[in-house]
């Protein structure tokens, strides 16, 4: 099968379902014998997870919003550097579990800090690889926080209150507004087959266009 | 004493006696009275010290140039949150050794990711808080480098070669040419004593300017 390098990132609020979605998605690719990866920050990449450490910390309560940012934008380029940017070059599928839209969305708008501004420091991060498509798993605020009361372990993000999450909900969709072009929109509040065959079916298009 | 908040760095090359100087300079302000805080980077500042922990392990080899530049542009931020603007809201003086100049030559140039790139991080670290004034501490690449002999603790850092050292020195010449009206330069290859004097003398200066 040949193929050039793609890379597709999936995004959307806490409980949309994400990891589920974008992980069925990578197991239906590689089963059809394609050559791909499934990924997410810090994804293994020892300077990462540290970083990541340090950001995830619940004892660092006095973190400015723009140390923060900062610091997920320094996660992610080492691992786009060190897991993203190899495989493409050996000409993978790489299908990237939150990217940049996510530090635009979390920092820019619910944090506050503008999305111009995170832009700014993310496009420094990821300098020439910004993602082709990115599937946006679209789900109301509501929806996705009450799929979220099962997970066990919470960290310092997953205790923010409901108005938190309605940002995230708004945020994104300015985000696509500002890149309507690369973004993709599967209704995430189907059952859950349903979306992975939307999800997949996306994904699929985009890897045809290449061949 | 009536004063408004004051904030003054200093920089140069490595073994061109920053701390040396800065120390004395706050030292004799402090003894005439004045309300003044000395700092570097981290600063004792416990998560400007966790990201500073991840930058200098000698185990992180791996570490992309973009992402140090990302964790130096964090560490500044949390720092100045922390120590620099409260010192300032209290009307003090704030002494601090190397600030956002190390990173445009340290990262921009001796590493090469280019200054206007470094630069645009580290405004959003900084926002409305560029120093006043900033020492230049002048020396050469050479001279610097043999007064660094006799340090012990070497660093990732120090273990660059003269060329890397030439480079900074090079560097710092580009950025003072660039922010003419911020940088005063003192002869740094002088017997210490006078370099400490002339400092002191255009940071006095600074200070009076204020009353």
């Amino acid at each position: 099968m040949e193929q050039k390098g793609i890379f597709i990132t999936f995004e959307g609020p806490d409980g949309s379902g994400k990891t589920t979605v974008s992980t069925a998605v990578y197991q239906r690719l590689k089963d059809e014998g394609y050559d791909v990866i499934y990924t997410r920050e810090p994804g293994g990449i020892d300077i990462a997870e540290q970083i990541r450490s340090v950001i995830l910390d619940p004892k660092n309560t006095a973190m400015d919003s723009r140390t923060e940012a900062l610091l997920y934008a320094a996660s992610r380029r080492q691992h786009l550097v060190e897991k993203i940017i190899p495989a493409l070059r050996e000409n993978k599928i790489v299908i990237c579990d939150r990217f940049v839209d996510s530090s635009l969305v979390y920092q820019g708008i619910a944090r506050q800090i503008g999305v111009e501004e995170v832009y700014r420091i993310n496009q420094f991060a990821i300098s020439d690889y910004m993602p082709e498509m990115t599937v946006y798993l679209d789900i109301s605020a509501e929806k996705g926080l009450a799929r979220l009361q099962n997970r066990e372990f919470k960290d310092r993000l997953d205790q923010e209150e409901l108005s938190f999450h309605k940002m995230v909900e708004e945020g994104y969709h300015s985000i696509i507004a500002r890149f309507p072009e690369r973004f993709r929109l599967v209704d995430a509040s189907q059952e859950k087959e349903q979306v992975i065959e939307d999800a997949y079916q996306i994904v699929k298009q985009q890897i045809l266009s290449h061949e």
